[in-house]
């Protein structure tokens, strides 16, 4: 995987360069730090939290804008109903095995991964074979080496199965697993004593509302929930209309037992997860669609992953749809717009393709689901999920709750239906059943047409029928034909009601940060200490450089005036008038991703001239400030690209600067 | 309180009728509802989660960009040492009394206050006095109905006694308080019982980190903790220079015992806080002070409030810290900016107040503090702290971590000092006190110049001393010639060190939204149900509403083009093509505070012009597509009024649009 990994400049990809740019640049750090780092927890630097909030205003913009859905945002504080409802109690969770004498807790498919991968490749220097190195993380192989001692050679019949136990581990349980550590002795790679069988751990913080403990409650960890509970609110708001979208840019938690792979896999997180609730008749045509049909998407189906292949085919979503590779119009219509988004925000189009989840891992209400996944050092990474939830969370409320969570829809043309009707005449049933009459006729509710005929059937014959229900002690009651009616009846059908089914498009945006900082990362030729991060000026934290060209009070004001006029545009900068050469200026804030550099120089204060430098190229133009600003000005908005600057403004060559940067 | 509050029309605020408007169009509501509403929590519709998106982006642009402050972004999930160290776990609580019978549980000052208030409003009762209705809060009112029985004349000496109680509640212990609710039998005023006497509840919600239990962690009730424990990394990306500011927008929480009043109060909600680091010399210098010291302000000083007044005195930031009001410049310049931020964002001016707290109300740490506070319908409420908290919070963590959190200058002139040095002889005090002779050092460094002094002159005269050594087990030493040279020295300081001083404007963001919402409430004079709100076009979630005048074919090619235009402009719209009448749908959409309307008629499909119609006069003008977009934009930007709108484009009158708005 690192040796495809390369940089957009065509270089290797080094993880420990960039890595130390982030951190001498301030983009993240572990949180808490003097108190002893805490794992899984980050906090962002200027750099990082500022293009943070540059990318949401884009996506603000190109998903709630621009597609006019409704905006919402949720508690994360969720009581414990929700969750238990909603399936997250009992099925959000991994399971562990504790090592007793040390009391750690490792994650069952992390501890077998581990030792099996070890063991093969502890077979493979035995046999002579070169081994690829697992450059991603050092800590792994510490635990590598030590889940086996040296070169260990195994039977083929052996090597087999290891390899087929990893391709498939996905779908073990947790039984399967304890007899599978059991069976290939696996242990502890860090201690080596053997495990504890593994046991379910949930994965949501638990906390309490209030201080009586009567109320515990969740951070939720994913903010869908929430959307769904306030489903009446956003029908209203949209006069009853459907479809529509809901979003929300909120945080998650998940108490990852042992966080890996930096800000990949963390314990809070933001997320900006949309809500399109579709009639589940209409809901497969989209009204956009044909606007983005010929959108050309790299698609790694379902079916070449079963085949063992890796490659994506590379056809208009217009084609995947109609040729079914994608289900939907909808959810074809979702895909393309997030890869539209991907690419406004400057994610490498090489390192992006749509992967279709397999059978077995997608979530248990999941009907279908694409990822769009980003290349990055740590192999692919799901970055938005594209989930079609159908009518599932919503189902599991309202029956919950008896809210209804439903569209109902008055029909334009009412129809009559017969139907079956079973009646419990009240005055007699009441006396009779007492307290267990509502259950008796709830039973009869839930009887199908088929049933309520052959029940009308045998009344008519016996002059009684038996019914069961459940809910009553006995389990089943007998009814005379003076305490019920079984009889055909018509009846006018006004309105038509549904649960809407949902497709929902679900953003990790801090994965998404950081494979686009990976994207954006690159050094200069000839010079791995050079390091560049070619953000787009749509997204860059910091939009404008100014270099006074040296220490030399005559500058100051004609820099503060720049200033002004940068402030008035709203355009953020930073000034560099440190002592250090032109160059190394700009070469140390090449490292922030500034796109735009402005120097001031002796000819500015003759004749009011600038020279505006391009960030990735080094060249530069020359022009009065306001042309300059102007141009940073179009830049920064997405409306022109460095050329566009170059075909307007005059370039600047300077032997003296270049000879600086150098 | 509620005969003072006026809509910004001049007319009386009715809260009802603000709330039904708020739930109708779905500004708010609370979270979960269909699970049973949860106390302090509160999900943002559309309109609401919008208003706080404008007001971030204006937040960030005020504050962040045009001051360049660093922005970061810290963890919410918090180490149990973390608040350990600042004084939170010990100190952020409130008490409690528990009722025994229901287990209910009561906050202590709220139990007081509620049962002594509503024996004052019997006593008026019983005396004939005119009672103020207590408007803002209906359970209230019943609460107080419960705990007397009817009208109960209190003794003259009993009611100066609990009037001055409620005066000076907040100076009692929660002992002070136990004592008071024994002596004045004081009952929860819900079942009459007796309580438990009140025990300390910390308000943190507590979870924890992984599964292992060994890592208990809170939920951070403010967002500042993570930035001073970031310092270090700040003052790098500073180049170590000083002062600077950082600013972090996040989320705190607050684990309420007994939520009330609205929004106001909740269990979660979004802070910015900034904290700008000074050195404690210089710190009370602003460079940016001039700027601002003409802008007049209401100040309500700690002196008017002991004096009994409430009254603010209204003088420029720059006489308030000349006179020592406002005790510096830099905590004059925060004041200022806040003032000219919600200006900014369309709070009513005659509902802002500064106000300085008293001596007691103060947060432990803080030295000095004012609170910009809004008026609303609950009264005066604090929104924005702005609190010199002094070293504390670095100091604290400096201490107990062993990290520098501190700034190391490099001095221009290095000076010589003449220092009495006391130091051990590390070969012969090894021996003697082994481990102990590191703690007999320490003893040693840690005394005065002066002690050293005499020491020294003891040590010449009897050849030995004596030290009192608090750590070890005899808690003193003595120390002999040969062990110990006590004498005077000269050093060269060539660096200073300081722990930077902190000033720290922290705003509640959903407590300036509630405010804000009510600020911009009124209805039209005379139709108390045609009611408006008012925003200012740059914070108003939607800025466009387009309105084809009736259900025609014709209209929907020219309002499709609009809309692409508005898309381009990237101004948010809403479209009303219901069947209602015009009047009526620029109605119902003023209650959303869309500013601007364009009316699409027959004569736009004639000759391309349209109306564009002001939310608060119901005054158009008339013009083409591109000066009334170019209208909009400027007005949504700020840089234009409607004023300017009207002086640059043709007025348009219309008899029957007119008649059907009214």
């Amino acid at each position: 995987m690192a040796t495809d990994y390369k940089t957009l400049a065509g270089q290797e990809f080094d993880r420990a360069a960039f890595e130390s740019l982030m951190k001498r640049k301030n983009f993240y750090w572990q949180s808490f730090e003097p108190h002893g780092p805490v794992k899984g927890l980050f906090d962002y630097g200027h750099p990082l939290a500022t293009l943070e909030a540059q990318f949401l205003t884009i996506w603000r913009d190109h998903f709630v804008r621009k597609e006019r859905m409704q905006e919402l945002k949720c508690a994360m504080i969720t009581p414990y109903n929700v969750f238990k409802t909603s399936g997250h109690v009992d099925k959000f969770a991994d399971f562990m095995c504790k090592d007793p004498k040390t009391g750690e807790i490792l994650r069952a498919d992390h501890l077998i991964k581990d030792v099996l991968e070890a063991r093969l490749k502890s077979d493979k220097e035995a046999r002579g074979e070169k081994v690829e190195e697992a450059a991603e993380d050092p800590k792994k192989k510490k635990k590598q080496a030590k889940a086996t001692k040296g070169a260990v050679k195994l039977d083929d019949e052996v090597r087999k199965q290891y390899e087929f136990l990893l391709a498939t581990l996905d779908d073990y349980t947790g039984d399967d697993m304890g007899e599978l550590i059991k069976k290939h002795d696996i242990r502890s790679p860090i201690t080596g004593n053997e495990v504890e069988p593994p046991v379910s751990v949930n994965l949501m913080f638990q906390t309490q509302i209030g201080a009586t403990g009567k109320e515990p409650a969740f951070l939720r960890p994913e903010t869908a929930q929430g959307q769904f509970l306030s489903f009446q609110h956003l029908l209203e708001y949209n006069d009853g209309k459907m479809p529509f979208a809901s979003a929300s840019i909120g945080y998650s938690f998940r108490n990852e037992l042992s966080p890996r792979s930096g800000l990949l896999r963390v314990r809070e997180f933001l997320m900006a997860e949309i809500e399109h609730y579709v009639d589940p008749e209409s809901g497969k045509q989209h009204s956009g669609f044909k606007k983005v049909r010929d959108l050309k998407l790299p698609l790694l189906s379902r079916q070449t992953q079963s085949e063992g292949g890796s490659e994506p085919t590379v056809i208009t979503i217009g084609e995947a749809v109609d040729t079914k590779l994608v289900d939907n119009e909808t959810l074809g219509y979702f895909i393309a717009r997030i890869a539209m988004f991907m690419d406004k925000i400057g994610v490498d189009p090489a390192k992006l393709r749509f992967r279709q989840h397999m059978q077995n891992e997608m979530a248990h209400y999941a009907a279908d689901c694409w990822d769009c996944e980003l290349q990055t050092s740590y192999g692919w990474v799901e970055c938005v999920g594209c989930a079609d939830r159908s009518a599932y969370d919503l189902s599991v409320h309202m029956k919950a709750t008896g809210v209804p969570l439903n569209v109902r829809e008055s029909l334009k043309e009412p129809y009559r239906v017969e139907e079956w009707q079973a009646q419990l005449d009240k005055k007699k049933a009441g006396p009779l059943f007492k307290k267990d009459a509502s259950k008796v006729q709830a039973a009869l509710d839930s009887l199908t047409q088929d049933i309520r005929e052959k029940l009308s059937l045998s009344l008519e014959k016996d002059g009684k029928v038996e019914v069961e229900v459940a809910d009553m002690e006995a389990g089943k009651v007998e009814l005379n034909k003076d305490v019920v009616s079984i009889q055909k009846e018509s009846r006018l059908v006004t309105t038509r009601e549904y649960i809407p089914n949902v497709i929902e498009p679900s953003f990790g945006i801090g994965r998404i940060l950081y494979s686009l900082m990976e994207h954006a990362y690159w050094t200069r030729e000839g010079d791995a200490a050079r390091s560049v991060m070619s953000f787009k000026p749509t997204v860059a934290p910091i939009k404008v450089l100014l270099v006074p060209l040296q220490k030399d009070a005559r500058f100051a004001p004609v820099v503060e005036s720049l200033e002004e006029q940068l402030d008035e545009r709203g355009l953020s900068y930073d000034t560099d008038s440190s002592g250090v050469s032109i160059g190394k200026r700009y070469s140390r804030n090449d490292e922030l991703g500034i796109p735009c550099g402005i120097t001031v120089d002796y000819q500015s204060l003759e004749d009011g001239t600038f020279t505006l430098r391009d960030r990735d190229t080094t060249k530069q133009v020359r022009a009065k400030a306001e042309d300059i600003l102007d141009a940073v000005e179009k830049m920064v908005r997405g409306r022109w690209t460095w050329a566009d600057v170059q075909a307007k403004l005059p370039a600047f060559e300077s032997k003296e600067e270049e000879a600086k940067e150098e």
